[in-house]
This record gives C-alpha cells, sequence and structure tokens, in this order.
C-alpha cells in the first residue's frame, strides 16, 4: 500500500463483476480499470449499475485503460493490488497484467472460477503474494457498460498457497468491506474453490452442451437427475483425494437447488451457457480440464466429468473457430 | 404385389434417401411419394439428383402426395411396399402411415437408423410383414429438391424379427438390384444395425453436442481419442448382450476411420451434427436412447452413453422448444 495514501488497485477486466468491485473499490482506494470489448463506451458514458443490493440506475465514470502499459503509466508509484476478473483462459492473462505487477510488491487478486487456475500466476510472479477468491455474485453486462446484479454479493478470499501468510487477504478483505461489500477470509480457499466447483464442474458444461437451462436437463430424461448426482460425486471424490471432504448430503443439497426449479418450469443459465449462446469462449480448463487431470494425478475415476471435458473442450475450440 | 403388374410402392418421407431410392424405384414398379416440407417445389419442378453413382444433373418428376391418405386415394389397389425413409423420431410414423398400410398386405420397409425402431410398427401392424433395413448412403438435400450423394451405396435388407420370412426382404431387395441399386439380404439385420450404431451412437451425439467434426472432436483433446474408443466399447458390450458380437478390433477400426482425417484436417459432420447447425430435431431416442434403454434391462454399464443421451435429449427438446 501506498505510504500514508489510499491502496492504488487496477482491476484487469471490467465484466459485470470487474465493474461492481470497481464501483465499491473507488470509494475507498484509488482505481483505474483495463477495459477491452466495452473500452470505448466506458470511457465515454462509464457504468450504469442496476442492483437489487447496491442500488439501482448507478451511473460512474471510472478512470479506464486499453492495457496494464497505459495503467502503469498513469503514475510512478506501484499498484498495491492488480485485481483479475476476466475469464479463467489458460495461458493469456499473466502476460497481459505483467506492466501492472511491481515484483516483491504488487498483491495478484484473482476473482475466478475454477481449480488449479492460480498455479500459472505463481510461476509468472514467485516473488509476488497471490490472494485466491471465489466469488458468488449474479452479473450480468448488457449492454456494454449497463450491468445488472441480482440477490447474492459475497467474496471468499484466502492466501495462495492456503499455508502461506493472508495478510494481503485479509487487507483486501477489509477494503471490500469497508466499501460496503460482502468479504469472508478462508484459511483454506481450496475448499471453498472446490465447493463451487460441485456446481459449476457438473452444471456448466452440461448447460452449455445441452444449450438448455438447468431445469431443462433435468426434465428431459428420467436419467438425467442421476446422471448429474453422479457427476458431482465425482467432484467430491477427486476434491476428497486432495484434502477436501464433503458429504454426500451436500452434493444432494447442491442438486436440489435445481430440482427445486423444476416445479415453477424456470431454471437457470448458467455462465458458460449464457457464453455459448453469445460466441463467447467458455472457461473449461479451469472448470473441467483441470479437475479431469487432476483426478488422473491422484488415480482417481471421472468417466462422465472427462466426457463432459472432451465435449465442452471441443466445443470451446469450436468457438474459437468461428 | 398386384397381381401380374408392378409392384406399388409408397415413399414415406422424400428427403434425400427418399428421393434417390423414389428415382430408383420408379425404374421397376409403380411409384408415389409422401413429401412434407418439400411438397410444392416437387410437386412442381421435380427433384434433381447429383450422383456420383448414378449420375449427375438427373431430373425426374415423381407422383408426390400431401399425406397417405391422399396417397391411397389415388388407386383402390393396395400399396404392396410402404418405405419409410423419414427421421426415427418415435410416436409419429406408424400413426401417418395407416391409410396406406392394408392390413396383412402391405409390407413396411423401414429405412432408418439406430436400434428398436421397428417395434412400434410390430405393435401397429400386428399382421403386416415388417422389411428392416440399414442404409450406407451419403447424400444431402439442400435447397429442396435438390439432392446430392457420394461415394457409398449400399442397403441391407432383413426381415423383422429375424427369425421371421425374409419373403418380402428378397422381393424388396430384388427390386432395388433390378433397379440399379445395391441390395443385401441378412438373416440377422440386427447384426448389421448395431454394427452401423457402433459409429452413430458414438460419433453422432458427441460431434453434435460439441458442435464439431469428427476430427475437430479428436483434436481437441488429449483425451478425447480413447473416451470415444470406450464409448464404442460400450455400444458393443450392449450388442453383445444381445447376442451380437463384435470384436475389439472392429472398434479400433472404425475409430481409424476417424483418426484418418486428422492429418488432412478434414472431417466428416455426422447427420445429427448437420441436423443440429440447422435446427431440426435429432433421431436421439432411437440412436442414443434406445440402447441406453436396452443396456439397462441386461445390466450393461455404459455410462458415457447415457451421459451422451442426456445431454443429446435436453439438446432435442431445446431445439422442439425453439
Amino acid at each position: 500500500m501506498a505510504s500514508g495514501g489510499q491502496s492504488r488497485i487496477l482491476l484487469f477486466g471490467a465484466g459485470s463483476v470487474g465493474a461492481i468491485y470497481l464501483h465499491l473499490l473507488s470509494k475507498v482506494a484509488s482505481t483505474a480499470a483495463v477495459c477491452r470489448s466495452n473500452y470505448d463506451v466506458v470511457k465515454q458514458h462509464g457504468f450504469v449499475i442496476n442492483s437489487t443490493i447496491f442500488g439501482h440506475d448507478i451511473r460512474f465514470k471510472p478512470q479506464v485503460v486499453r492495457d496494464c502499459a497505459e495503467a502503469s503509466s498513469l503514475s510512478p508509484a506501484p499498484y498495491d493490488y492488480v485485481v483479475v476478473c476476466s475469464k479463467a483462459i489458460p495461458g493469456v492473462v499473466p502476460k497481459l497484467i505483467a506492466s501492472a505487477v511491481t515484483p516483491g510488491h504488487t498483491a495478484i487478486v484473482l476473482i475466478q472460477n475454477g481449480v488449479g487456475i492460480e498455479d500459472e500466476y505463481r510461476h509468472a510472479y514467485p516473488d509476488n503474494p497471490i490472494v485466491s477468491a471465489v466469488l458468488y455474485l449474479p452479473a450480468t453486462q448488457r449492454p456494454a457498460g449497463v450491468i445488472t446484479h441480482a440477490e447474492v454479493e459475497l467474496l471468499q478470499l484466502g492466501a495462495f498457497p492456503s499455508s502461506s501468510s493472508n495478510t494481503h487477504a485479509k487487507k483486501f478483505a477489509d477494503l471490500v468491506t469497508s466499501a460496503g461489500g460482502t468479504a469472508e477470509l478462508h484459511d483454506d480457499i481450496q475448499y471453498m474453490r472446490w465447493s463451487k466447483l460441485l456446481v459449476n464442474a457438473s452444471w456448466n458444461p452440461t448447460c452449455a452442451l445441452a444449450r438448455s437451462k438447468d431445469a431443462h436437463v433435468l426434465t428431459a430424461s428420467p436419467e438425467a437427475t442421476e446422471v448429474l448426482r453422479a457427476v458431482m460425486l465425482e467432484i467430491r471424490d477427486i476434491a476428497a483425494a486432495y484434502g477436501h471432504n464433503f458429504t454426500r448430503e451436500l452434493v444432494d443439497v447442491q442438486l436440489s437447488r435445481a430440482q427445486d426449479r423444476v416445479p415453477n418450469n424456470t431454471g437457470i443459465q448458467p455462465s458458460m451457457l449464457q457464453d455459448v449462446l453469445a460466441g463467447r469462449r467458455i472457461e473449461v480448463e479451469a472448470i473441467v480440464g483441470n479437475p479431469v487431470r487432476l483426478a488422473k494425478e491422484k488415480g482417481v475415476p471421472c468417466v462422465r466429468l472427462e466426457m463432459l471435458y472432451v465435449l465442452a473442450k471441443a466445443l470451446d475450440l469450436q468457438i474459437e473457430r468461428t
């Protein structure tokens, strides 16, 4: 943190998640954001946020830049935090944030889905603190610059690896809390990652491949409910091999959330389905590929998850191709 | 067969397959065809066939009708054959052909993919001969009335059930052969159905879900080849439980056909992928659902095929919904 002054925070990726944290953190810190697809509209008009939690028609014009080089040229003082809110597509972001990361100083906060997503940052920045974060914040950006958010806002934070100091995770949690957000500090953030993965690695590829809401998948065939439960149990078994234990009851509770949507014929579109329908690439490696590889390393069977991976990976590359 | 005269044949479904057999059989029999989506254009302009086997720019104007009631009103004599060339969507066609089927006389020829597709016809027409047929004939219709066909033409025919008389299968095979087509008579046509299913039940849903050509699926992930082989081996195991034995070597040969397309980066789009891309419903029950249910009846494990079924069934219903 800049001595005596406000923390300096750069958000990388200003989609719906990035925009909401930009709005919050701007109240308590010096902020800027790297915008990509929405740069022009946000530069000119700023963001509009409609949230059932933070308020409607919130308009604000953040400091936005096209890339991290431009961000680092804004001021000679180093960034205290680079907060990565972009999608977890391997091999891309660590290079892109390089000019904003000061070795030994800048904490890298990864607000991303999946497991195993921290490794490439640890490899690229061996001397920087890494804060790993799991987010529950259903939000969409449509059109560019206009964010809709409802119901839930929770950021779970912890050090990466879990055995390292949580000083930076705690400081970042305090910033979020002081700005009016909800942040939880966890000694073992990887447990929380796997907990979210129970739902994400099962429902995300399933709905994206079937192009269907979760409730529609469940009602399409008599086999669907047990197959989804079996996928979740495979994920539970992989987590257990890495020391993260979930009960079968928790799996049933997670499955019941989708089952509860069946009678009303509502159903939700997980983010990967939204991405596929919009022609955007999907976070298949972070959410499905990494758990499959972690399963193999420990010899945990996961034939259903592997099937989902083979299908979703081909789908992702087809999206890239077209 | 009408005594002394030509056989009277009604083709139900005049897509690319129906059009080619209509063209052939018109040379040796009295034919008519029920056209649905392409009725207007075929009624007015007839068909154009471009085939590497039968010739290019073949133009012919068949007798077409809108439905079987119109077909049966054309003449008082009963149809000797109703040849079903439409997609195998359960619960639809048996009712639609009723007015063209004379009990105890008309042979019903099913030129359709999948397994277990004959049962609903046997149930609806207990006193009519059923001829079951497996077709290898890669053809497309685009635009309506214009058929493109290449490389292969082979119709495998047998009685249903295999233990019943093959008199009608033999007569129909003779008609096709005398018209210049290639027809094989099989004592156990179900074996041939399962043989084709090895490829169809694995590649069709896989490519449709991943929206990818077969070669692209294989190159998308290191796991893909073994997963596809495992799906094929599940299908082989189900077939074995019903007395149809295929060697592991045959599975490898079938898999190698797709592998051979990888170096040239060509790949094919199986029919189910073509259907999905065109927004048409897919033959998921005949090709995937029936084998999964047959597996359950015999207690044969098929978790990968079941996963494909759950996904493809939801996809099919989503296509119907939109």
